[in-house]
This record gives C-alpha cells, sequence and structure tokens, in this order.
C-alpha cells in the first residue's frame, strides 16, 4: 500500500536533474571567484526578485559559526529573507566578535547592492575553521551581485564547494491548484557530514505560496529524513545549515496542513532533500559507492534511526564495503552497539538483497555472488530488528585511501 | 599535590616491561599454534597452580560472542577461576547454539587436561565473526596445555593477535605488608577498540590476596579509566573482555578498601590497566601516533570523558594528525557536538602545548613551531571547558592509509 502510493506521487513529480535553486520563478542564482580559493569560484548568491518566506534548519554543534549566528537570528525575527549570500574555503568559525562583525558587514554590502534591509539577507560560510575572513574579497564579491556576467545559477552551485567533486542540485515540479510549482535544491558536502548536519549546506527555493510557519514545519520534518540521515566521517560542523526561501510568485491558494493538495507539495519537497542528501553522501570524501541503510520493525522510529544510522557510520562497515568484502559480522556489531533494545535473537540482515543473519545466526551464502553484487556501487543493507512498527533509512559511503588522503592534508 | 602524590606512588612500583600474566607467582601461561590462522600461534592459556578469585568486565554490544556469554556466566556464578584459555582468528560470534556448545566444548577439554571442574575455565575468542570454530584445531589445542614446550607466556602474548603488529604486555610489584605483590598483564587490540572495549581481550594475574567481590570494584574503576577511554575506530565488538584472576600466593593480610595499603595496590593494578590500554590505542590499526586528549574544567568526569572521548575518536581529528596538520578547527568541531554544556567562551585548547584557542576564539600561534611538534609520536590535546573538577583522559590513534588497507581485506 505504503509503496503503490510512492510510486503515484513520484509519477505526478516533474524531475529535472539540471535544475537548482534558480528554477522556480523570481530566483536567480550566480558566484564568482574573489580569491578564497586558489582559482575556483568561491563566493555565491542567491535572491528573489520579492520577498521569500524563510526557513532554517542549524548545526547543533556548541561552536556556531559567526555566519550562522547571523542568519539564524535574522531569521528567527524576521521570517523571511530576499537573499542569501555564502562563501567557501573560509567558515568564519571561532572567530569571536570580529567574525560576528564580518557576518554583519557582508550582509549590509549585499543589502546595498540590492538595494533592500541587511536583515532581509542570510549568510553563509564553509571551509577552514579558525581563521578571519579576507573582508575586502568578500566586499568584491558583494559589489557583482548584480553583475549579469556572473548570473548563472550553475556558477552559485559552483562556488559553495569544498572538497566536494560534483555540483549537487535539481529541481521538481508539481501541481497546486492546477498551476505548476517549482521547487529547486542546490547543496555541498562533502567530508564532515554527519547526522545533524555536517559542513554541509543546503538551499531549497520554491516559486510557492507557503508562510514561514508552515514552510519551518515542512524544512524540519524534511531534513529529519534526510539531511539527518546522511554520514560521510561522523562530524558534525560548526557551520551546517539548510536555508529555504519561498517567494509565493504562483499563483496558487496559501499552502500549509489543510490545503487539499498539501500532501503532493510535501511529497515533492521531501524529494527534493532526500536527493540532495544522498547526492552528499554518494559524493563523500573519498567516497566510491552509496551505502543505504534500512531498518524495520524496531519499536518506533528514532530507534530505528540510531541502529541505521550505526550502520552507516562504522568505519569498519565502510572499509569493508569499500574492500568489497562480505564481512557482515561488522553490521551485526554496528547494531549490536546502537541500541540496548536490540535483540539477537530477533534480528535479520540482507546483504545486497542477500540474507546473511537470521534469528541472529550467520547464514550460509553464496559468497561469489555477494561479492559480485559488493562491486556495484550502491549496496544496501536490510535490518529487520522485529515486529514493530519503527523504520528509517541513513545513507552514507565507504572509506577508502582517498578520505585519509584528502583529510590529512586540507587545511595546508 | 595531586601530582605530587602520583609521583611518590610510581616510585614504589617496581615496573617490568618484559613481564606478563606469567609474572605473578604460580601463574603459568603458554600458547601454540593449531591451524587457524596461517602460521603464527593461535591458541593460548593461562592457568594458576590454585584456584584464583576472578572478575571480569564485558562488552555492552547486544551481540555477545558465545565464549563471552559462557565465561561471564561462568565467572557470575562461581567468582573463581584457575584458566582462561583462548583463541584468536575466529571469534565464535553469531553462531547460535551450536556456538555456545562449543564454547562449553573447550571448557571441558581444558578442565580435562588440568583435571579441574569446568566451571574453573574461562574461554575467549577473537576474530571474524559469523563462522563456526573448527573444533577438532581447538580441541588439539586444549590438549598441549601442561605441555612444556609450549609453556612460555610470551607464546600466550603472541597467541591472542589479531592484527596487532606488537605484544601487550607487562608486570609491576609493589609491597603489600612488606611482601612483594606482583600484577601482571596481557592485552591484544586492535581494530574496532573503542569505549566500552571492542575487539580487546585483556588478561590481568595477580599473586595478591583479594576477594571476587573487591577484585570486581577494582577491576570495573580501572576500566573505566582505561580500556573504556581508548578509542581505535569507534566499533564495539561482540567478543571484548577483561578477565582477571587473583591467586592468593602471596601471604599478605587479604586486600580491601579497609587495608591500609590499599591505594598502593589499586594504584598499581590501575598502572596496568592503563598501560595496556595505551599500547592498544598506540598499537591500533594502521596508527602511527598515540593521540592523548586530556579534559579539565568540566562539570563533572563523565562530561569530561564525553568531550575527550569525542576528540579522539573524530576521524577528522585523527586524519588530520595523521597529516600532522595543524586543523585544530576539528578539535573544536569535536568539543563542540560532545556535550550540550560546551560554552564556546570558556573553553580553551592546546595542541602539543601551543594554545590554540582561547576563550572560543582561536589564537595566532607559531605554525612552524606546531607543524614541528606534530612529527612526534605522542600527541597530546589539553582543552579547559570551564572551572569545574570534572576530568578526564582518553587515548586514540591517527587514522592512515593503512588502517584502511588493513580493514579493506581483512577477512578475505
Amino acid at each position: 500500500m505504503k509503496e503503490i502510493e510512492t510510486i503515484d506521487m513520484l509519477n505526478q513529480l516533474n524531475i529535472d536533474l539540471q535544475g537548482d535553486v534558480g528554477s522556480p520563478l523570481g530566483f536567480i542564482a550566480g558566484g564568482l571567484h574573489v580569491g578564497l580559493r586558489r582559482k575556483k569560484r568561491d563566493f555565491g548568491w542567491i535572491y528573489s526578485t520579492t520577498e521569500a518566506s524563510a526557513a532554517g534548519v542549524y548545526t547543533l554543534n556548541r561552536f556556531k559559526a559567526a555566519p550562522l549566528i547571523v542568519t539564524e537570528e535574522t531569521i528567527y525575527m524576521n521570517q523571511s529573507l530576499q537573499a542569501i549570500v555564502v562563501n567557501s574555503a573560509n567558515a568564519n568559525s571561532c572567530t569571536g566578535a570580529r567574525g560576528l562583525q564580518d557576518a554583519k558587514d557582508t550582509q549590509a554590502w549585499a543589502a546595498e547592492q540590492l538595494n533592500i534591509e541587511p536583515y532581509k539577507i542570510g549568510v553563509a560560510s564553509t571551509g577552514v575553521i579558525g581563521s578571519f575572513l579576507p573582508m575586502e574579497k568578500i566586499q568584491y564579491g558583494t559589489q557583482h551581485i548584480l553583475n549579469e556576467k556572473y548570473n548563472q545559477s550553475q556558477f552559485f552551485n559552483q562556488s559553495i564547494l569544498t572538497t566536494d567533486t560534483t555540483t549537487k542540485h535539481l529541481s521538481v515540479q508539481v501541481e497546486i491548484d492546477g498551476k505548476t510549482v517549482t521547487i529547486g535544491g542546490t547543496a555541498k558536502g562533502s567530508g564532515m557530514v554527519h547526522p545533524n548536519m555536517a559542513t554541509m549546506l543546503g538551499f531549497i527555493t520554491t516559486d510557492a505560496n507557503v508562510d514561514a510557519r508552515t514552510l519551518d514545519n515542512c524544512l524540519k520534518q524534511a531534513t529529519d529524513q534526510s539531511f539527518n540521515m546522511i554520514t560521510v566521517d561522523g562530524d558534525t560542523s560548526t557551520n551546517d545549515m539548510v536555508l529555504c526561501m519561498a517567494n509565493g510568485q504562483v499563483d496558487h491558494q496559501s499552502l500549509d496542513e489543510n490545503h487539499p493538495e498539501w500532501h503532493k507539495f510535501i511529497y515533492a519537497f521531501n524529494f527534493v532533500s532526500q536527493y540532495l542528501a544522498k547526492s552528499i553522501a554518494k559524493d563523500g570524501e573519498g567516497a566510491t559507492k552509496l551505502v543505504t541503510a534500512k531498518v524495520i520493525g524496531a519499536y518506533h522510529d528514532k530507534e530505528a534511526k540510531k541502529i541505521a544510522k550505526s550502520i552507516v557510520s562504522s568505519n569498519l562497515v565502510k572499509t569493508a564495503i569499500h574492500g568489497e568484502d562480505a564481512n557482515f559480522g561488522r553490521i551485526v556489531t554496528a547494531i549490536g552497539y546502537a541500541s540496548k533494545h536490540v535483540e539477537p535473537s530477533e534480528t535479520n540482515v540482507s546483504l545486497c538483497q542477500l540474507p546473511v543473519l537470521e534469528h541472529g545466526m550467520h547464514l550460509p551464502f553464496d559468497e561469489q555472488l555477494l561479492k559480485a553484487r559488493l562491486t556495484e556501487d550502491n549496496i544496501v543493507i536490510e535490518v529487520s530488528v522485529g515486529d514493530g512498527d519503527g523504520e528509517a533509512a541513513a545513507y552514507g559511503c565507504d572509506l577508502s585511501y582517498e578520505y585519509v588522503r584528502i583529510n590529512a592534508s586540507y587545511r595546508t
């Protein structure tokens, strides 16, 4: 039943993998190179031609970077934004009062260019922690926000990357009140990505008509099933956030839980979030495979989430998958330390659709067949831990030499 | 004051880094190759010429290996042991009823050789999860327990290793009631080592006169400050345990908290545990450096422990240290997600004795000097998070290409 519903919903979406935050009506995005990185674009922006409802979800790390503090406060106070500016290469984190002032100056400069109030601007940074932003470069960036030469949304998608190897973006369309509504998303990973978000930035734009409170609920529930369910290395950064803007440029009845087509909007919104989240997991530093852990039968979803995350977070599982080794004992181990409620005798595990553990006991399996399936790019681990209704999926990647190489020399 | 006391206590210990579980009076240890591994010794034993008080601490993983279940029950029922037999290469885990019977058969065969009751035998296994023990090889091993040719304690130290690169052992002596008491220890790591123990086995023997209840308390508190404070990769295995035997062959007044020299015994016992734990961390799979995180000023020890463990568990910290990169932002990040109680403005961090963060704000530091210090083998991270009395130290290692190589191909 649940699956049929899902396929039916999926058929109603018009998915464009070339789309991004610039796809919905009235949104413009761009970016350029201002000299924070050696050659690549490192400064970007999104703006809407009209004010937009805004919502954000933010890192749970106790050390919050200056731009995150400023943006969180801005959205908390006004529930709306008209633009977001982002820089990569420098996180503006652990930078004290000067860092906060730098984030506010960035707001002010961008506002001046766009001729709007500073409190209509969100700011975000990603990169190395512990140095001040070179503000002349940031200022230079803000001066080009309206320059048509740089206003291509793919430039924005590029400008926010750090160790990512690919841009991450899409847009989907769905009919609401017979009108086409577009939701666009762009994100970056790719190290330090973990449940509750970590050096990941996500931006979602839509031309739907949604008030800020509804948008906030929508973003929170989507995040719980997407950005909070991915992990690359278990670290949660100081800068992570997902920001969402809805400018209402499509003329339909305002969307909220009482709207008859609300479920379609939510489905599309979740689709965007999950696609971006999986793209981040798949492009984890050094990753060669996307690893999905699906858990069912837990006594509630929270429990299932803990187990699913534990599996995709385990370095031993990640290295075994990198080595295409059918070492299911490591999966069992990760299940066993995830939760006190796991009952070995009620636990079954399949790896790449081959059952390897039943009622806590290993099963004979076709070693050659499993070995062959482990060479694929998408590895799925399915776990059943009882007859409860709790279920969850978590997404991660393998752990490779390349991960170590990237991270042993990131800063210097 | 605390430090002077520590040095004074340390001076009273006679430390022998050649010593091991065979050093205390009345303990004999040995091992041989029975064919579980290709060439290396893979079956070992410790026995005492007289019955010994026994205590154990066990994995918190919900999947417990068969030998662990059998040993835990044995010690719980009898509080004493006279021998322990151990095999490497096969964990006898996820092996159901047959695995339990195999562990019991091992007990029975060893008991027969030693002419004692089976419930005086502890059993332990370490290695790959999910296959049955080849019992004819185990039986062959038990038949050699009394064979003098194999009764060298260094053979025991070797026989329990898996991916360890070195044996881990020591003994210390301390005077109790004017008599020399010896405590010996042998352990193995080295992947899947994490707080609350993981594919690590530890064995501590002593000729001191200590009842089982006191020994149990002694082991528990020592474990909390040693084996539970190390991490290699965050995974907690199904087989981890530390077993302790005290045969009372030195004729002194029975030791408990009321004995006037109790603190000396406890100090010596902790010393053995911490030395073994640090040896495991230093020999973590692929490790090139021992990483120590010391946290002070937390509002209680538990809080300090969480923060210290978070730092040494972070893949990003571990790879930065492997790359000898002064990326202190990753340390700050790991502190920030460790606990909700961390106050950035009260947090200071030193790396290799150079202050890098003060009141949550990065400090300028001598990059060349720090770079030079990071080339050393022992990396110390000192963190102060307030003015509370809580403190803790955790031990880990760097994350190298070698870790990935070892773990991408362990099973096959």
